[in-house]
């Protein structure tokens, strides 16, 4: 590695000395974010922004698929509508930004700016059903919510997030029951298939379901530091807000019943996933599927006869087909766009010099591997969509490999005291079901259940933390 | 018409009775938006949505085409960057929704939701710009804003709405002058080729530009009740905003300088337009472009053999090329369905019976010009085709129609008085160019100069309403 090149790579502070400040240094020196004069809210830049766009064109594709349509609820939301449903209000009042003046009056009833729409959506659902021939509706809106959060991690955590939420009403528990189930299995496609994130997908406890749900399901995936990410949630909301809001229709046997509810939410959270899974001490990596370049070409001493060309020639071809950038900027060596596009994690860069030309080739170097080959230029273009899917793949494999790595089944406390303190990740354990007994684990080591998985496994008789009966496998992580 | 169906056209008022009822009775009748538990806010319903989502679409492809990067600032805007831009500050601050409640704590500084982003983007650019080499910035975004409207109607004023707003940053004036002027066009081609609107480009006034601009340019439509209606606005912003906020670049001979600054945006707006330019007493007509259906299939006697299936094929044939609905719905007679996906808009109905079955057609209804025709099964799709773009031009060619026989060449005060007191329109007047003048008009009239267009005319020397020397042909109506 050259002097330069070290020093370029030097800007990012290695995961193994600080992952927290690495995670920072990568979304600064890649130009994905920003901090804004507000504290705790983020500027999305173009570079994290076009991956947004990127990941809600498929999700968007898929609702559609599935009966789904698009809509908009206002932004804001009166307090007591926020009140009608108790454990929601609860579980949201506390972290809610409240407008109290509209121009120069002050309001007669404040506002508060949506954490969530449940509600201000459940007004309106009551006013527009009315009979079963009206069931299901399945609506969905993309928007901007507000959580008030005293400490911030840009996509992790912030005050303000961008996400899609989807409320659906149905007919029957078992309607809804599968909605909620079909929409996490469209979450975990997303996350497996387009951001090459392997998944856990399960139920949540009592104490980690969202406030109002009568049942919370989830993706959790787990973080080159060993953290779990909850990347995903749908919720069965049983008939909690449709009573709590009077929703009702007339059924076939002329009788006024309440309808069945779900919400689902994906939000640029993904985003931070996809930075803490994929990205190592160079920078990002990203899976070719939401890679606002795919492919970037590099023209090697571009003043010589027929490479500038020759450059362009190639940009040209394969623009058409995938996400391409050019770049010519003469102020720049190409080792040092080299290390740029590697840092952003571009999956594959084009090299181009006068040897390439004379021998009618290219060199193509991979992100995910470091590696590089040559390549004739009449294969260009099957070779690289080849390779897409390649690196597609081989980020999946390369972070379940990651994850299986650092996943532990654990049968007595002690061990997974130690694993928690020494060396986290997903720890697969029995649990008796006591709130209490999942509430004096995360005291003790921090980690809390992520879900109770679908895939059960029988580790043991009893929970190793209380010793008595056990009744479900559960997945335990600290969490961001 | 039979009963039923006069009935079902009856609970629009019609436009010439109280065209604002009108316009009413269609949105909510056609299920586009509806009112919300908060005063001047709107729920955009899956029907107006997709409207949208097909204006965005559009919009989105020629942004990036010349250029452009999507990127997302925060909603909110402390009320110290609000104030740095004097003209600014008072344009908005008398507007905007205020929130001073974090959680349980008082902020310490109070914070705006977004009327428009100039000051927090400007605030972020500072920081980002360094060298000329960065220029220019080339940024949208799409989002919400909130401005607090004492009367507001859906789409055409409401407390909050959604838009784009483009921000960028050039070396020299010329440049950004050139991105005002191209994104206006951009605007342009999206009213006439997307939504069949035809539009009059100029510039603003002083008095009606802006709030901190060098010059505002404007595309304005006329509607149906001869309003007219501003339907995008674009910005030259000079250094107005790049001075306030020390936005400054090292320039290639070594000084530092300020650059240039444009913004300009569209919103939902423009589906009010949609609606009062095409629509009629049977309720909306839809331009093909961004029509959320653009063809029904309406089996008739679908209980006859072969028919159902017969609709079913139809359907399936056509549903990758078009947005398509399939009316099988039981609980409606044929004649029910046709006047709902009148009152929708839809530009096409696809009819087909048994008689239809026997001779291996269809019928086809054009919703533009209420006219019938057969076409054997197997040239659907290509006539389907036609029909589309038949009836895209044809609406443009009526509004056009419209707006022509509804603007009138003013050379005297009196006529202009009458004209907006009787049948309001476009006025083309001479204007002699001083505010004061202009504000009179207003207050007399209620028409304002909608713009100073590119294409002037010298329609006499003075100006009609002080006789004073006339400097420039301008366009007066009565605006929403």
């Amino acid at each position: 590695m050259g002097k330069k090149e070290k020093q370029f790579v030097e800007e990012i502070t290695p995961m193994e000395v600080d992952f927290a400040q690495w995670y920072t240094d990568v979304i600064k020196k890649t130009d994905m974010v920003d901090y804004s004069p507000v504290k705790g809210f983020m500027v999305i830049k173009p570079y994290g922004y076009a991956i947004w766009e990127n990941i809600q064109r498929f999700m968007d594709g898929r609702f559609k698929d599935t009966g789904h349509k698009n809509c908009y609820f206002p932004l804001l939301i009166p307090e007591s509508l926020l009140q009608k449903e108790a454990e929601h209000v609860e579980g949201f009042a506390p972290e809610v930004a409240w407008v109290t003046h509209g121009g120069d009056e002050e309001l007669a009833e404040r506002l508060c700016i949506r954490p969530t729409s449940e509600t201000i959506i459940c007004s309106m659902y009551s006013k527009w059903l009315s009979s079963y021939r009206d069931l299901p509706f399945l609506y969905n809106q993309w928007c901007n919510v507000v959580r008030w959060e005293k400490s911030t991690r840009p996509f992790l955590r912030t005050s303000e997030f961008l996400w899609q939420e989807g409320h659906t009403l149905h007919e029957t528990y078992d309607e809804a029951q599968e909605e909620t189930l079909q929409m996490l299995g469209i979450y975990q496609e997303t996350a497996e298939e387009l951001l090459a994130i392997p998944v856990i997908t399960g139920q949540k406890s009592d104490r980690e379901k969202f406030a109002g749900a009568y049942a919370t399901y989830t993706m959790e995936a787990l973080m080159h530091d060993g953290k779990a990410l909850q990347a995903g949630t749908s919720h069965n909301l049983g008939q909690h807000f449709s009573k709590a809001f009077e929703i009702s229709y007339l059924d076939r046997d002329g009788t006024l019943k309440n309808p069945y509810h779900t919400s689902w939410g994906v939000s640029t959270r993904l985003i931070g996933g996809i930075i803490m899974v994929h990205g190592d001490n160079r920078g990002l990596s990203l899976p070719p599927g939401i890679a606002p370049v795919q492919a970037v070409v590099v023209p090697i001493a571009s003043h010589k006869a027929g490479v500038a060309e020759a450059a362009e020639k190639i940009y040209e071809d394969l623009r058409h087909d995938f996400r391409m950038e050019m770049d010519d900027r003469d102020q720049h060596s190409p080792g040092w766009k080299f290390n740029e596009w590697e840092m952003k994690g571009v999956p594959i860069r084009i090299e181009i010099g006068p040897r390439d030309l004379e021998n009618n080739q290219v060199v193509l170097f991979r992100r995910d591997t470091l590696e590089k080959q040559t390549c004739p230029l009449d294969q260009l273009k099957e070779t690289v969509s080849k390779l897409m899917k390649e690196i597609q793949q081989n980020l999946f494999a390369k972070a379940k490999e990651m994850r299986d790595q650092n996943t532990h089944v654990v049968t007595d406390a002690d061990t997974f005291k130690t694993i928690m303190k020494e060396r986290p990740g997903f720890v697969k354990a029995m649990w008796c079901g006591e709130e209490s007994c999942e509430l004096q684990v995360k005291e003790e080591t921090g980690a809390t259940i992520r879900c109770i998985p679908f895939e059960q496994e029988k580790l043991g008789e009893t929970c190793p933390h209380c010793g008595e009966k056990a009744e479900k496998m559960v997945y335990y992580a600290k969490a961001y």
